[in-house]
This record gives C-alpha cells, sequence and structure tokens, in this order.
C-alpha cells in the first residue's frame, strides 16, 4: 500500500480511503489503549458496563458494585447526556462528574463519561479516565481537536449515520493532535429496520480491525435497543473479534430515567459473564479482569 | 398474546405485527425442518455449503466432496441464476439441476437450489431436496404460494431492504398453503454503508427466534461480499444463536463464474468448520454432521 | 462514450453503468412509447390515475369517468394485487380485468394493470394497453422476460430498494427481449424516514433522463402515503421535468379497500390538474389531453 | 390536538411528535424570519447563493456581485467549514468572516455563515446576518442552545440521517431559549443511492410545513451533488412549496477549493432563476428580490 503524505490517506483497502495514522499499515503491532492501567487492545477482552445516566448516589454506587462483582473492566455513566429532546433528563452534569468519582474510590474501577462541548473537555478530562465522545458528536471536528489535545484514552462512537471510513477519519483527527489512545465503537446504525432500534454492523468488526491498528469494542444496547437481545449480541460481537465491550446496566431497569428497555440487570449480567468467558475462549482469548488491587 | 382470526395477525411482539402460522406463540415447540433427514430446528446447527452457481460436473463434485469431507450437511449451487444484469452468466438451468442430482449421488448430500419462477416449481420440486426463494424474490407472492404448494422444504431469504416484519409475512404465504417446513435466513441488507456488500443484520436471529417457530439461519457470504470475513462473521452467527449457515465455497474461487470475491476455498471452510464446533459447544450446542451412512 | 459488445454495458455516466438499449447514447431521440394512441415522450405530459384496486363495477366505472373528464389519459386499476400479507385483499383478478376493459369501453380511456406472475403475462398482454411491473417485482427476472416477448408497452416501477442503476439493468431485460416501449417509474424509495411511506426520490428524475432514452413518470401517492401531500409532489415531479404521474384516485377514497389514505378524491384531482397545466406551461410544456375523438 | 405541557409535545401529526414551540398549532400565521430586512416566510421566495468556502477576496466579491446581479438576496459563504478529512481545506476563519463582512459592505447582501464551535458562537453573531447549523451539527445541543440565546437568525440543516421529527425536535432547542428565528433546511438525506451525492427529500418540504410554522428551505446543491442537476431540483423545490434554496455558485467552479463539482456558474445561476421566476408565478408565488436600495 503506497502512503501519500499530500492528501494523508494511504491507499484504498477494502473500498476505503484509510487516512495515515489510523492505518494499520502504518504500525507494526495494534495498538493498546490504557484505561488507567486497563489495557485494550489485541489480546484480552474488557468489558465496560455501567448505567446510561448517573441518576443518584445509590443509584450508580451500587450499579457500579455490582459490575465490579461481575468481571466488569471500566465503569460507564453520562454525566452530560446528548437527548433528542430538550424536554427530556439532560443528565446530572458537574454533579454526575463527582460522583463517578465517588464510585471510581468506592469500587476501584476507571471511568468514562461523555463530553459533548468543547468547553467541557478540560473539566471531564481532568476527572474521567476516559472521555466519550457519542454517536451523535462524531463528525464534531472542533471537539474530536480538543479531545486529542488531552491526554486521556478516548471512546470514539460510531455515528448513527457515519461510514467505517467516516469514522476512522474522524478518529485521524484525533491522533493528528497527537493522542493515539483511542477505541473504536460499533453501537449500531440507523436503517430501514424498524423492530430494533438501531441495526447492530458487527461486519464493522473485523472490517474496522483489517483496516486499523486501533481496538474495536462493541455496544449492544443501544445496537438493538432490547434488553433481552444483548446477550446473543454480545456473544456475537465477541465472536466477530471485538476487544470489548460497552454494555448498559442498572439496578432496578424498570426505575431507570433513560434507557431501562435496554439496561441489564445486575442478575442478567452476571449470568452474560459468564456465557462471554466461554464464548472468548472458544476463540483463545480471555475477558480482562478487574485490576488485582481492586477486587 | 391475542390471536385474531379475521386478519390473521396475533397481536404485536417487539413492534413487530407477527402473522398467526408463523407466530412463536401458536406452538409449543420450535419447529424442525427436515431436509432429506438432515433436520434444522433448535437442536444442532446444519452447514449448507457449495458453489454460488453450477458451472461444471468436474467444478460441482469437487466442492461438494469438500463439502462434505469438512462437514458439511446440505450442498448448495444456483443452476437458475437471477443476475441483475442480462449480460451476465445466467446458469446452466436444468443442466445445472441434473448435474446436482449427480453430486448428490456422488456424495450424498441432499441440495437446495433457487427457483425463481412459478413454472419452475414442479420441475425443481422433483429433484431438489429444498427449494430457496432468494433475496429478489421475498416479495414474488404467486412464487411463494406456489412452494407453499409443494411438499419441499423451503430455504427463504430475506429480501435486501425487507424488514423482519415483512419476511415474516412472506413466510406466513407459504404457512398458509399448508408447508410449513420454512427456514428463514438473514443474508445482509441494503444500507448506506459501501464497505461491505451488504449489512449483516445479526440483530435478526434473536429477533426472529423471539417472534417465530421456524428456524433462522445465515448467510455470511452475501452479508460481506468478502472471502476474509466470511469466518468472522460465520462465528458470530452461531454465536447469535442461529441454527445453520450457508456458505459459499469453490474449489477454485478465482476462477468462479460469479461471487468468487466471496467464496472460501475448501481449506479455508475446513479451518471454519474447526472453529464453528467450538463456538457451538462454548454456547452448548453441536454443529450437525453429515448422515453417518454416508460419510 | 464506448459501447462494449462483450458486456452490453456502455461506460459509466454519473458513476453508473448504462446498458447498451436503455442507454441515451444509443439513441439520436428520446423514446416515445405508445399506449393505444397516448405519446409518452419528451413533449407532452400523461396523467395516469384510478384506484389502487378495483373493486367494482360502479367504482370503477364513477372513479374512469372523474379521471376522464379532469383531463387523465389512462386509466390505472390493480386486478392482481401483491399484498404484503396473504390475508390482505388480493384484487379481483380476471374478473378484475374484465371490469377494466368496460371502464374502457365507456371512456375510451386505455388501462394500464399490474402482472405479477409469467404466467398472467399472455392473459393480461390480450387485454390490457399496457402492463405494469410493480414495484416487487422489478428484479423478477423471468416476469422481464416474458413482458419483454410481448407487443405491450411497459410500465416499469423502481423497487423500493433498488438504485437507479438497478432500474436500468432490469429495463435493459424488456429492451433485450426486443420490446422497447418501456417508461420507467420513480415510486419512493425505503430509508429511514418514518413520516412518509417512501422518500420519493425526484431526483431519479433528471438522473434517468440523462442516462437514458427512455420516458420517465412519477407516482407521488406512493411515493408519499399521504393523500395531501400529492399535489405538493406532483407539481414537484413535473417541475422535475417528468414525463408524466401516476396517481390513485379513488370515487370515495375513505370507502377503499386498499390506499385510501393516499387516494385522491375527484374534486382533488379536478383542482390539481389545474395546478398541473400551470406549472407545465411554466417549463415550456402542456398536459397531454384525452384523445379528442373521446371526450 | 392536545398540548402536553409536561413532555412539551403536542401530540402526534403525520406519525410525528411535534414539540410544542414549533408545533403549527401554536401560532396563527406562519413565522416570518427576518435576516436583516429580507423576510422568509410564506409570502415571497428567498434566495441564498455564494461559494461553499471562502477562498479569497477576489472569489468573494466577484460571486457575490454575480449573486446580486441575478437577484439572489443573501450570500452563503464557509468561512470554519466541517470536513470529514483533517487534511481538507479547513476554511479561512476568523479572516473568511471579515472578507463576508468586506462582500456585504459592497453588494448589499446580508450574509450567512457556519458556526461549528460554541466558542466561536459569539464572534459569529457578531457578524454575520445569519448563524447556519450544519448537517454534521444538527445533533449538537450545546450547539442548539448556544445559538438560541443570539439575536441572531438561525439557518438549521437537517442532518443527512435526521428524521424529520429530530429536525423539529433541534428546532425546539433553539426556540426554547427564546430564539424564534429559526429557517429548516432539507439538505438531501443518505440512502443506499450512490450515483447521487444524497437523496433530495422534497417530501419534507410539505412535511414540515403542515407540522411547523417555521419558513423551510432547500439546497439542491448538496442535495444532488451535480452541478447538472441543481436547476431541476430548484425549480422542483419550488414546486413543491419551500420557500426559499440556499445554493452553491462559485466564479469559476473548477478551480473550486470545494464543491467545485455541485456549483453554479454565474451564468448558469442567472438562467435558473429567470425559470425559477416562471415556476414561483405557476403557484401563485414571487421570487424575493434584493432589497431596492442595494441595486
Amino acid at each position: 500500500m503506497m502512503i501519500s503524505n499530500q492528501s494523508g490517506i494511504s491507499g484504498t483497502t477494502g473500498g476505503c480511503s484509510v487516512p495515515i495514522r489510523v492505518n494499520r499499515n502504518t504500525r507494526t503491532d495494534p495498538t493498546m489503549v490504557n484505561v488507567a492501567g486497563i489495557m485494550f487492545g489485541p489480546n484480552e477482552i474488557g468489558i465496560i458496563a455501567g448505567p446510561c445516566a448517573v441518576e443518584s448516589k445509590e443509584q450508580l454506587i451500587e450499579t457500579a458494585k455490582k459490575v465490579r462483582n461481575s468481571g466488569g473492566a471500566v465503569l460507564r455513566g453520562g454525566a452530560f447526556k446528548p437527548r433528542s429532546s430538550p424536554y427530556s433528563f439532560q443528565g446530572l452534569g458537574e454533579e454526575g462528574v463527582k460522583l463517578l468519582c465517588e464510585a471510581r474510590k468506592e469500587t476501584g474501577l476507571p471511568f468514562v463519561t461523555e463530553v459533548m462541548d468543547t468547553r467541557q473537555v478540560e473539566y471531564i478530562a481532568e476527572h474521567a479516565d476516559m472521555l466519550q465522545v457519542g454517536s451523535r458528536n462524531m463528525h464534531n471536528y472542533p471537539l474530536l481537536k480538543e479531545v486529542g489535545m488531552t491526554k486521556k484514552p478516548v471512546l470514539l462512537k460510531r455515528g448513527m449515520m457515519a461510514t467505517i471510513e467516516e469514522l476512522l477519519h474522524s478518529a485521524e483527527y484525533i491522533l493528528n493532535q497527537g493522542n493515539d489512545q483511542v477505541i473504536l465503537c460499533e453501537r449500531g446504525i440507523r436503517t430501514f429496520e424498524t423492530s430494533t432500534r438501531n441495526t447492530l454492523d458487527l461486519n464493522a468488526v473485523p472490517m474496522l480491525k483489517h483496516l486499523s491498528h486501533l481496538p474495536v469494542i462493541v455496544d449492544p444496547s443501544h445496537g438493538t435497543g432490547h434488553r433481552w437481545m444483548v446477550p446473543a449480541m454480545a456473544r456475537a460481537a465477541i465472536a466477530a473479534g471485538a476487544d470489548g465491550l460497552i454494555m448498559e446496566i442498572h439496578y432496578n431497569p424498570d426505575k431507570a430515567l433513560c434507557d431501562g428497555h435496554q439496561s441489564l440487570s445486575p442478575e442478567e449480567f452476571d449470568r452474560l459473564m459468564n456465557d462471554l468467558v466461554k464464548i472468548a475462549r472458544s476463540i483463545g482469548r480471555e475477558i480482562l479482569l478487574p485490576q488485582p488491587s481492586i477486587i
């Protein structure tokens, strides 16, 4: 493959133009992304779990403990929430970030939370262990540049309307600022199918790993929109070669302020983790456990 | 769930209106589909493999032997081919069906082949072990009725832009004629993504099994369009709960008259079958082997 | 543009591969399609209207008179209906064709009706003035070949899932059998948008006329799915350069057995025809009136 | 229609949930949007034109003069450009805004330019006559809130894969901050069709005007991606009822730094404006001319 320095595009692979810094051909080994000591990459499989939104101290701490006890390696939780309607719950904001810090202290789990505005990046980067750029912001180039200027790892979710090629170009914006700690996330795309919230495009897993050296994880919660479908698609994602999963868990899904219908209960999550260990072993991998010092 | 006899629709499940005869709630157990003794259903996983098109006696017999030796249970091969252009190879027609019968005699594998025209149904049903209604004909209602009037099992592929609900309604046309031996097949849908031939919608596997009692298989060859992606997505389909797979195999993919770029070589197929055995066991299932009398 | 006789593809125009017989470059002038004396082509604009389905003698004759009196040139009406569910009204069949013949006798309007099965082609070609291949059958190649072998003009609707390029390839199947009397019809495509039944792709009008010499018409009834939207999109289609329209009209839309929600009442149709005359003149064209001998 | 104050949603119209402030039912008359004296609304039709990106003083001033002389009412030009690749031309930034101010001084045309980052809003609102929120930022809620807090009119483009309902919810974010000067813009959506850059969804015009009191304009340049298609689709948009158009014009399209293939030359734009006058009159409207004091 030829590398063209002028355009920053290094040829086309599988019909995609793949930019130079994310391109698999520019590195000998796949990239490892270090989230407070938890290593995402080609070896063990990392599980990120937690509530859609941080709602209260009790909700977050109780859910976080369940996540850790079942083998989740990283906590997720939304403090600043992008909602289609201005009248929906918009998240607890900075108060939510503080609760995430408390949950980390209590459980030892590092956490990832979403950043939506260039003006929030500095504050969130100071507290969180990983910054999430959500699906609706995958094309928000000023935000991509801003997170690229931090030293924190970035979880970049594919836009619900974005091609695999565009996801790689958005990742390139981050790497181009000097930050190569980027995890790509397939979370379902918008199609004509309406029985599921999105169409989980697991083809993206082998394709992204073919084109890029970055780790790839999957979000089966948004990718299906139905709690009862999450286990099947979580297993499928691992079998397809994903380096991790991000899932919504709530200690009481029926009372969740958002996405309860797609959140696993702690018991469902625990059962799923047992299944994932078996699937991972069947393809010669292991689920990455929480750091020994934590448990 | 209420059953309305007037409309034939028995309530809505997961946002879908599910017609009465295919509806999961109308049977105690999942349906088993019997393809010349090979049983597709909730127990073992059946693998269908073979060339996109029947091209010659040598090509077909050699490929069929490889399929059987690696553990494929049913042979596939196109005799009448639906091609976008009138100038593309249209298949060998009845000559192709005769070669499929010879391959069956030689290897003991039953075969499935596509039927495109109501006028062909009688002839093909006389010779083939299963009739395939292809993606382009999922909405061809006269054809659905005609195959419903035969006693042969039917492999019904999802239209490339058909919803899960529409697939179930098309299956209902077949069951409504008295034939309940229908296998549903997810084979990829058309979306905005262009790096893959189709977007393989594995969400359809748990959704279809949730809504219907019919077995569900997956076609990772058309679902990806890239030979190197087939193993990852075949594994993912099994992990998602599919009851089988249909894959394109060619004894010399680079010389194939159609779909060579997405056909596995015999060696690739053999390696994949070994992987599938492990994946199946990790979820408590087994790959269905060719009938003992054959091997 | 080079013409390649081997593949039947004559180069690529606007990113499309355009087959040889439908290709604009292979004819000096646009093709005129003669529907019992009504000429569809680059000059006057032809309006096809009538009920979704033939329901009864009264319904059809009364609606046909309204169509003629308001300036419609061709009557439409479904006798064999492709319905997603086997439990929906499937049309009156041959009885419906007979009623269409009666309506023609009564009003002088030629009629177009849908053919779904290769075995129906001979019968319908004997009675109808134009054969419609519907959206669900655009990829039904045996049917395309069969209508290509008749001497009757063909109204070929774009598949709801078909690209512009695929529509041209399907038309090529008809021309390749010796029948060049083909009218292409944009009728809306399936997208993620759910507030309308389909997304009417008016881009297809200038694109198809750029690539092919065949006339292009638009179906704003299926393209919107809402009666109140039909006039706006009918006007837009003419302004975009369409050579005609096909619309659903019912003498009592609220009682229609199918598609009542998208059928115009006779009064709405009459008002729309007046508007269309003005739009047509503003771009230097005229609406084609029913044959003088008729009125 | 019931107005629910709790959710901010006032019932469902045409299958859409329409929020309260943008809802047609909450105002007696359609909203007029005042862009420096140019009134967008249900009366005259306003034309916005100019280059994709501001490239140089000469390019901008020469193009702006052509726009004004042919009857364009507002100048467009990108200073901060959202580009898929970090290696593409990113716009002249503040220097571009200064050139737009010069062009306004020279021609008397007010201008609209895109804002991508909450931190730019204050600066751009100080200089521009209208703020554009581009397709990629339709879901950027902090940005929507920020432009909602200014006193400047906002041109809100539909996301390339956003539903009509989501567009209305995004507009609601702006109105909810106290700014009701919002123009909605259909600019093409992403579908499976590849011969055009996007699928221009003109259905959105009557649907948006049915659901909301806000003016609706159309962008046939991005909606087609082909210069030669722009006139046909500009005419169609007006015939469908659009309150205006936004188009890319370049004084030398073949030398444009971006989007030259979809930019009209000044001569093409002038011819098109003559056609639009006729189309507008055929539906009883007029093209809004530049302010008398200017010419």
